[in-house]
């Protein structure tokens, strides 16, 4: 039933039963956690024969020795895969670490330290800001927290950022530097930008050296028989005028081995040779023992995109759980709603306002861990207190049920508290 | 004989036959290379069973799935070996990625951004400055100079770094925050800091911000029978009174595989926090399953001593090669001085005030390359024009054996050159 049309006394009852299945919940001493997008380990038995990769074979397609020094900008074969998959080209495009947020990272504080390309001076010169489309990754806010650089939220929707409020915030202010933004399937919603929508982002008045860190670290992951085509984003940049205004990011590390795989950055040739130039600086190359082994397990993008598939054969279930969990636990109630992803590695769960920290509070109380209140915005703070990130992969079938289930339970408690104090 | 005990005469016949000597090196048509300190396909051999671990053991020994994402610190068991190599002990020792040269520039760069935990202000709030040991590893010069950091020469003596030089330029200047410092078969001299030259750089008055960069690339990596203790440095600093001086820097490119080893950093847990704090905000963490590789493979630091033996069979006959080749081709002519490293990468080798560049690029234009001259100084530049570093490890003996002969051909030529310019 409908909390919102409840009479005082039926939210009552409501909520002593829920307070009663809430104490059986506590007394059960669970110990659960849906905080973070990592794979289950059957997702990461996938990739099992790479762990005795490269073997006897480690030389690289093109006669590199693998085992010794040099290669910046990673394996010619393994950009040119990276270069199919996130539809940026080989020549656009290098294979690095372990870590496509340290790229991330770096680059902020390249420009920080020198500016880039198109900079003036150095974005540490004067205050500078980054729009946040939220929810979003608490990783990238939490890059330019550390850093003091101002972060502004601008709406997420399911076809991609809000483009009025950017335009509008862009138009005023040279002093916004950066744009962070997950394209496909992103965290922790689920949307996925539009074609309409990146090419109205990439025509936008801005400062000269704004930037778009369109982290497409999700752009294999499809829930669905079949993952959009990435759009060919670089070259969408350069038709609008503005060739230089996007990083492209993307890793392997939940393709294969979460943390042990292989980084993508691409971008225009000018950015690149920006890029190689300072990291040049920092270190002498990638591990391209981890890039063969990519390369040799992987293939080509036909192979990733087999290899995604049999992900998908596991956590589709997985997902699906979730939401036929929330729909039937909380669908009459209409005191929350969530995204329904075809791909990435979240859901998205919009309880009533000023709920979201007492549910997750509660949550913890039982043995469920969430990801903290907050974390998908900036500062940490959610102005709503609304979001909940649900991440399905880790947990095991029966643990993510038990989990979900103690979850709504957390939900309509905390809605019924909260409604009770408003009427 | 003496070159500089002949006549013009003299000097002009022996220009003359070394010039024919020279134009039969050009006519050989040659391809050697001695630019780098890389290791020999037959050194890499050594780690020959690395290329397929883990294997399907990819849990740690505490029971952490190496596949999965977590852990910023390093896997504990490397950790204590790291620690026992290095005389830093588990607590104060991580292990990182596959770059030490990374941490420390990521350790600039936050000293920029933020200053270090004894800054009043970021470094970059005003012109700072780094102490430079002469000759030098011209990476760590890279990184000094990418971010406009001054960076002051002082000599680099066989039992370490100039205390004196060190004392008077720290005594005057608090803009002085860093002194790069490679300790052990220091880069490319081979020279060692004894422990009494350690303590007193520990005890200088110096700006309470001002760090050294221990970079201990070489601690295990002798060419004699037993390489000399690692100094408890973290501990001597300690007792200096300032236990957040040092930053201790390895790795195990030299030792496994050059480019895909594991780095480490150790320091005081002050410094310690600071860091993670801040690496975190860049990196989820290190590739956990190339830590355990080398864990499995190294298994602890009686295994790594071991294992650099090895090395040290198949690298001290190369380098005992240079050395004769340059005592029997220079020693008469008094044209040169060389080191004789007990360990390390390479050989420093002084010609001629003057004449290191056109040695060098004699060399090159026979087709020997070696490191651009200048290189093992800031700002690539070598106030007396003589120093070149020799790189005995990557070449066959064979193309060592070639490569040094042409080298000395183009040391003794370019000598006669300058003498009768002079003379």
């Amino acid at each position: 039933m409908n909390f919102h049309s409840m009479s005082v006394e039926e939210l009552r009852n409501t909520r002593n039963d829920l307070q009663k299945r809430y104490e059986t919940l506590c007394a059960a001493g669970l110990k659960l956690d849906l905080t973070r997008g990592k794979p289950g380990a059957d997702q990461l038995d996938l990739s099992a024969p790479m762990l005795s990769l490269p073997g006897e074979n480690y030389t690289s397609p093109n006669g590199t020795d693998c085992r010794n020094y040099g290669g910046v900008s990673g394996l010619p074969e393994l950009r040119e895969l990276f270069g199919e998959l996130f539809a940026t080209g080989t020549d656009r495009t290098l294979a690095l670490g372990n870590a496509s947020l340290q790229v991330m990272h770096d680059i902020v504080v390249f420009s920080l330290l020198h500016g880039n390309v198109d900079s003036a001076r150095p974005w540490s010169a004067e205050p500078i800001k980054f729009l946040c489309p939220v929810p979003g990754y608490d990783r990238h806010f939490g890059i330019t927290e550390l850093y003091g650089i101002e972060m502004i939220n601008v709406p997420m929707n399911p076809n991609g950022p809000d483009v009025e409020a950017c335009a509008a915030l862009l138009a005023d202010d040279p002093s916004i530097k950066g744009m962070w933004l997950v394209p496909t399937y992103s965290n922790p919603t689920g949307y996925t930008v539009t074609d309409d929508v990146a090419r109205r982002l990439l025509a936008l008045d801005a400062a000269p050296d704004f930037r778009i860190f369109w982290d497409n670290a999700y752009a294999v992951h499809t829930l669905v028989e079949n993952a959009p085509a990435p759009l060919p984003i670089l070259d969408l940049a350069a038709e609008a005028g503005h060739p230089d205004r996007v990083y492209v990011f993307g890793s392997t590390s939940k393709i294969t081995f979460a943390g042990a795989g292989v980084a993508a950055f691409a971008s225009s040739k000018a950015n690149l040779d920006w890029y190689v130039e300072h990291i040049s600086a920092a270190t002498i190359g990638p591990d391209k023992l981890n890039q063969l082994r990519h390369l040799q397990f992987l293939v080509d993008a036909d192979g990733v995109r087999a290899h995604m598939a049999r992900h998908r054969d596991i956590i589709a279930p997985k997902f699906q759980l979730v939401l036929d969990i929330l729909d039937d636990r909380l669908g009459d109630a209409k005191i929350a709603s969530w995204t329904t992803p075809e791909g990435g590695y979240f859901i998205s769960l919009d309880v009533v306002d000023g709920t979201a920290a007492r549910t997750i509070e509660l949550a913890k109380n039982a043995g469920i861990a969430l990801t903290a209140a907050g974390s998908a915005f900036p500062y940490k703070t959610d102005p709503h207190d609304r979001n909940i990130r649900i991440a399905p992969t880790f947990p095991t079938t029966d643990e993510l049920r038990t989990a979900m289930d103690g979850v709504a339970t957390c939900a309509l408690l905390s809605a019924t508290e909260v409604l009770l104090d408003s009427a």
